[in-house]
């Protein structure tokens, strides 16, 4: 129907989540009737970030600069962490705007199934940022899942000799649920009535 | 949550049809995940697109060449002209693969509450190529809605002085019906039983 190009730039949106083979033409006949006012604006965002992407080496958060903009941050709260799985889950509770702390990216969850062990995922550089000092508080963020609580239970014990207070996430969190597809209302309440670590 | 980057970004996804905000943030994550497989293929089929993008000076297709790829390829019957109103038509009907000729694409439709008149239209360079000869059938593809079919009416009235044979989409296009957004079953069969005009 139309040249290799074209079927490229629909493959690739295609590809994205939430976007299927027609949605992803219907994108792309979107980008070119609005070459000026969609096309550039996503192209030239689509530059920057690709040229800017970074991890950031504190928190493990993908951003446009190392330290990432949460961690340079002057208002955020450096007492409180939050410890998420993955850095979507760091974007939906940074969304609801209820923690006022810094975070850290596992990179993932605990899991026998799929061969992941606690060196697979950063909880030494968690360690280590809690035994600089200076972190009051940890939030166990992880999935309400049995890997994200196996994970959390781990943490726990990696950092119940340094002097913090550790919480978890309210229970409230539907069984099974994965932060990220929540509401911010959910999200919100269980952030509230987090509660230490038993 | 991120660098300004990153949400202008997200917000450049979020006006794409078929992504709202948090699907947009979705295929964000997903970009920065898979740099490599997701991100930049993606920048690189729109850089291409953005810099080849034309309007085919004769069909009306945007494709990244100017003529079209459809209005270049010699396999499809000159003989045949199917009028459509958008672009986004031209791509539906051709996706069934039923259609052997050739497009022309109008720009629009004729309308009297938007103002839009025949000049508006490609109308007159559709009846200086069917002036130019080589065209047996012109079928007519507009829209089930009003203003399609009042479109369709007015085209049939400029090309009935030429010996062409003119048709349009058998009436099973269901009423208000959209032809970008038909299955291809009822496009094929629409095209299939196209009738001469009365
Ligand atoms: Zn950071
Ligand atoms: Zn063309």
């Amino acid at each position: 129907m139309a040249s290799r190009e074209i079927e490229a730039l629909a493959n690739a949106l295609a590809r994205l989540p939430g976007l299927g083979p027609r949605s992803a033409r219907r994108a792309v006949l979107h980008l070119m009737k609005k070459r000026e006012n969609a096309l550039q604006p996503l192209l030239a965002a689509l530059q920057t970030v690709s040229e800017k992407l970074s991890t950031c080496s504190t928190c493990g958060n993908v951003d446009t600069s190392d330290p990432c903009s949460i961690c340079a941050d002057p208002r955020r709260d450096e007492t409180m962490l939050c410890v998420v799985e993955e850095v979507s889950d760091l974007w939906a509770l940074d969304r609801s705007r209820l923690f006022p702390g810094r975070y850290h990216v596992l990179g993932g969850r605990l899991s026998a199934l799929e061969g992941v062990r606690p060196e697979d995922l950063t909880i030494d550089r968690l360690v280590a940022r809690v035994s600089n000092g200076g972190t009051d508080e940890v939030v166990l963020a992880m999935n309400a899942t049995l890997e994200g609580q196996t994970t959390a239970h781990y943490v726990a014990e990696r950092l119940e000799k340094f002097p913090v207070r550790l919480s978890q996430l309210a229970h409230g969190l539907p069984v099974g649920g994965e932060l990220d597809y929540l509401d911010e209302g959910t999200l919100a309440q269980a952030l509230r009535a987090r509660r230490p670590v038993a």
